[in-house]
């Protein structure tokens, strides 16, 4: 017997998206996930612990793929997550599988109105490493113990090539600060001569909070076959919350690409959530992404626009 | 830490099954599964739910597809259930994957000896939209409160097909309704022009148990490529229960389909439960379907008959 | 609700390892699991059990494959163990799919320094039944009490083919005997003409264990085309416990297959164990195959030798 806990997120909606042209209705899932968890005291201040997550699609119990991970076959995996750790005094050592903390430092972090899942989620950050190949496995990571409100968190992706062939480990590194009401996020993530960083700041006001990011990318030899050059992108989001309700507005620009002419998107949500309780709420958005002629986010061909109605419930457990 | 139940059924027999003039000895798997599912008191009489089910094969540990999903490479899926709802005063409404109500309704309602599961199962059922394409998924449902005995169950399955495209949403419809030992149900499904509908009543005096389905069937593009047109199915089921034993006898027939000459077929079963405690039976059973020379039920070539006796444990958790 | 227990074991390592003149840096699983486990006391000395078991790879996240499995597409699946049992007086009947207890009771009863997984695993170790197609599936198995420290378990793997085609069900059987200090067991397993037969020896004095087994294989049919033939099997661990510090030695030497000339292999581990808990460990091991020319054991092509040192974190919960 061990103490263990059995966790979960069940994000379910009805939406009616439109692909160009094309306009569906249908139940989508939101990021759905279940894992196992626990942590070990080892005594001395020393703690071991574990994460296995795995992705299922809500709207038909089919597993779900994952960067990196060769198919999966609609078959349950852990792909989000399969860590083991130890943690005391000296910070966090972890290795196997877990998302970039880049990406929690600084596009997550400001994901307020469905925590950047689903058909609303970011569709313009880009990390090459977790989205070029290295995906998320086959890391060992460090993070620092918290030194006045900073923590930093550094990882190193194994190519696992022969040795003697073109290296490509990938690596992540990421730093949190905060100070009171300010929370500030750095992102940084580089394989090859690919890298994104991004700057992050979230500020709370009473029952507002106000955040936004912004991302450097660089990329040779990804994305598009000749590399798509150097990019930068914007986020802000903002959030009132009353009572219950919480009322949202994110937005976001991706400028071209150096080397794709027209390809900068536009992304906005406008989003309500009702909260039945911490762990379940009740919601609806409507989401847009306008394609420059050369961009392709979210839509299946460029140049397209995409957009969705959506009514949901998500509920964690 | 959250109040979330794993739980589980694990159905084993070994068994000498007969498919026409072929003869085999085996172990089988009898619908095992193992799922996670969790309610939340929400306050106010309202109540957030959750259940995520998986289906597996007991004799060697591969997952088991599911009508409507994706081949799945015989990896663990939450094919038989992946569901949220809310439920308070006004009833319930469910969003995801789950099996139709119009079945429970009706065939399940009457399968005692082995709860539909396996080689014994009931061959003769057939639903257009669960076993026609569109499975059990992306489907919106609501459920009445009780009114007086009486529950009423709605739903419908999203097609999910391009605006403008030939509309193929399932419906699915049940009613049961409970007054004293005397227990009756109604199912109906339906897509496009091929529906099914069932009557079921099940009647309980003394240490018997009787009960039975009526279903109308009619497909016009399914089952054979011009239509089978209509058909009736009929079953009886009957179990004595005496301490521990239980004693079952289970007829089921069903006429030739109206396209099809020679599509009739006759499937009994003869079984013996001993009931170790609530959760674990053994039990053994023999079971037959002669099949017309143009029905192929349970059987690899159309006219061949098949037969099974077999020898079996099942434990729930 | 029921009583059922979450359980499991992540063993991650980074590796140095060497395939021949290929050298590579990685991070690996080393059969890393979960699964779901439970008893019910039935009354009257009867307990009905089961055990669900999935491999995962700890360094990416996905479902293992199992011998005798159909592939299961990185998919988690249940092939290590899914079992349901029943146990009294009469001692244990056991249904589905679980390890060879031959395999327990000689090869892995002797592997102490990482539970015989990943790449320090038993590479000489053969079982002509698990290893040669029919797997762990479709196995009925009977365990005796214990008879004054003599337990004895048999079973049989059902082949599952049509009656009158060539007979090829599996057979295990094993006896485990133990003695004060001493431990003694004996495996067999055969199918068709081909068997395996091993026994082991296990002594602990003060902070020393030694432990070896000797394996007698025959395979006609399997491993290579025209039969393999013969061979002898032999192994040695000791272990050294100061404290938390566990010092390892694993030798193991398999002569050529009679059919095979310069087939012989000799495989050694030193390990080194830091025990944090009884649940978790930090080690660190070299381990070195060295092949002859037509030896295979480990490595991409025959004759290379194959060597690792690894550097791990093991958690069970």
């Amino acid at each position: 017997q061990s103490s263990v806990t059995l966790y979960g997120r069940i994000n379910t909606t009805v939406e009616r998206q439109k692909d160009g042209g094309v306009s569906t209705t249908g139940m989508f899932n939101n990021a759905s996930r279940w894992g196992v968890r626990g942590t070990e005291d080892l005594g001395g201040g020393l703690k071991a612990g574990f994460q296995l997550e795995s992705g299922f699609a809500s709207d038909t119990g089919t597993g779900t793929g994952w960067p990196g991970l060769a198919t999966v076959g609609n078959g349950l995996n852990f792909g989000r997550q399969s860590e083991v750790n130890l943690a005391g005094g000296f910070g966090m050592v972890r290795l196997g599988n877990f998302v970039p903390e880049s990406y929690y430092a600084t596009a997550d972090y400001v994901s307020m109105h469905n925590h950047d899942t689903g058909s609303s989620s970011d569709a313009l950050y880009y990390d090459p490493v977790w989205f070029g190949g290295l995906g998320t496995k086959n890391k060992i990571g460090y993070r620092t113990p918290s030194l006045g409100g900073l923590t930093v968190d550094a990882a190193v992706l194994l190519h696992e090539r022969a040795a003697g062939t073109n290296d490509k480990n990938g690596y992540d590194l990421a730093a949190n600060y905060n100070m009171g009401p300010l929370h500030l996020g750095l992102g940084y993530s580089s394989v090859d001569s690919n890298y994104q960083v991004g700057l992050r700041a979230l500020y709370t006001f009473g029952q507002f909070t106000v955040g936004g990011y912004y991302q450097r990318n660089k990329d040779d030899n990804q994305i598009v076959t000749t590399g798509a050059g150097t990019r930068n992108n914007f986020r802000l989001s903002g959030m009132y919350a009353l009572g219950a309700s919480e009322f949202h507005v994110n937005v976001g620009h991706a400028n071209s690409w150096s080397n794709v002419n027209d390809s900068d998107a536009t992304q906005w949500t406008l989003g309500y959530n009702y909260n039945l309780s911490k762990r379940t709420k009740v919601y609806t958005y409507y989401t847009r992404v306008n394609n420059g002629n050369n961009a392709g986010y979210n839509v299946t061909n460029s140049g397209s626009d995409f957009s969705s109605f959506a009514l949901g419930v998500r509920h964690n457990f």
